[in-house]
């Protein structure tokens, strides 16, 4: 038996009960399937206070920040489930990663990236400045990244029923392994 | 005499003594000499634990962030200074923003956009990605931004003595004044 | 009785009898019943070689190139029309401003932005990196941008009879009136 | 003796006697004596029509088109020297790729992006732009992009003798060598 390398699904947002979680869970259980142990990190779970407690001379300082960003330092490949705030990424995706090790934390590593929003872009725009972001800290960037538009909030089955959406995940899944 | 409207500029990180604060009030200083009242929001001093105190279901309920905020509220012109993290703007900025009730914080209202680096970059990539999210609240950004490329840690000279960014800032605020 | 200004449209391709002349068409026949006088400039009919006959050191120095878009040199105001190609706009739409005397060509001017797309899209990609570079010649770009995604070939109807795409497009007319 | 890959230099500009060229034979070099067979495309070389004859209803129909583009059919790996224009690419780059059929052209191929201006930018905007068109058809795309700013018109010298540049230079190779 090959042993698959384990992955971690990053949940994009700090917001409690998020669907950014359901959908994060989805592609934990797609993973699952084909056999790949997951590691979630929930921006959610995150200290309170990070943004001021965890970056510039704070940074690696932090017990509580540094335990939930161990599974960084240690993972290869990651998946990044980036709701649409504002037209772009939530801002404490950002704030999180400005807490992080350079460039050790994400240098050639690998990323697939999920962009959902209610409304009609898809975070088209998140993602986009979001690889920018990556590549920046030297990390590869599936070029399939999803974009999953038009979902309500908090409704999974808007994904799970959707007409193309499962499949588009099944693809991006596939592209991610073989990447 | 005519009554001028105040401006309000913005440090765009939460790190303290920070060069972005001292190109602030570089720019608070010339507006000062053309007797424009000058307001300063520095996001250092919004409370350490907003992303989680201030947004979402406690949107508009954290008063020591609705404190510093209101400024916002009231403001019509801002100018944004914004040093490169990691290839974009802070991640706090934007949980700023993310933190703010839409759309009438920025919505027609004024924005000048300052880049500031220590690399070759002059916050291109971060000025580019802010303005998609100021366009996508609905707020005016002057086409003129400063990019302050190859400054030293915490200097104010490397702009104030440099040969050409004093005239770029003044040509700036000159475009902004009129817009 | 006040004179309008005049407005010039852009149609953003040289593909003949495109979606975009029609949907340029459209905008123009909002205008018309507002009473601004319309000027349209389509790529396609611009030299068939003008990429190579009009940039460079022939810069100027096509007649055809040159009486096709004395609309740019002598206009305020521009509406551009720009489909997606290959994710962002069509590669001729930059090669004819490539072309244009700069900086008065563009510069201290107001332009207003529509994107369509048969995909899911709407050229979400192809309005911000067009702002990048409008904003870089020093022009104005309206804030509220009009995205029409799921477009049908050459079916304007799929844009007339749509549920909220009329109601988008007066709203930013409107915005772009009093810009 | 391992047989290496060949590589495709595309020169992403029209303009004749371009230091675009010269980077790229540059890079060619670089590869040659680390015995990689180079292929070279320059835009110059396309017919001068052949943004009205080589694509729409065009697509695949010009046979000098076709011979100048075979290389990116046959072709696995691509890189790509984008001198800034206006801010981003030369239109003229992107008209060429809204020739090529899609997707078989970059699909799942890999492309590494070198940029440079006489500006201070060295076409930052331009690689992020190019960057989202590349993963919008598919190509993997170097997270190593190497900006060359500052340069002098038609001087390859103020890139081979600087300071840092040709270290940039090869270690972008390198990172592609095994990308």
């Amino acid at each position: 038996m090959v042993q698959n390398q384990p992955i971690t699904i990053i949940i994009g947002t700090n917001r409690s009960t998020s669907l950014s979680e359901k959908v994060g869970i989805y592609y934990g259980e797609q993973l699952a399937k084909k056999k790949y142990p997951i590691h979630y990190l929930n921006l959610n779970h995150l200290p309170h206070d990070f943004a001021f407690s965890a970056l510039y001379d704070q940074q690696n300082k932090n017990t509580l920040f540094n335990q939930q960003t161990d599974c960084i330092t240690k993972g290869i490949r990651f998946i990044f489930i980036i709701p649409e705030y504002n037209g772009s990424f939530p801002g404490v995706l950002k704030t999180f990663l400005d807490g992080l090790p350079f460039p050790q934390s994400f240098q050639n590593k690998k990323a697939a990236l999920v962009g959902i929003s209610k409304g009609s872009q898809g975070a088209t725009l998140a993602l986009s400045h979001f690889t920018d972001i990556l590549h920046y800290v030297g990390m590869h960037v599936l070029p399939q990244k999803v974009r999953l538009p038009n979902l309500k909030k908090n409704d999974i089955t808007t994904i799970t029923h959707h007409e193309t959406y499962p499949g588009l995940i099944d693809t991006q899944i596939e592209h991610f392994l073989s990447f």
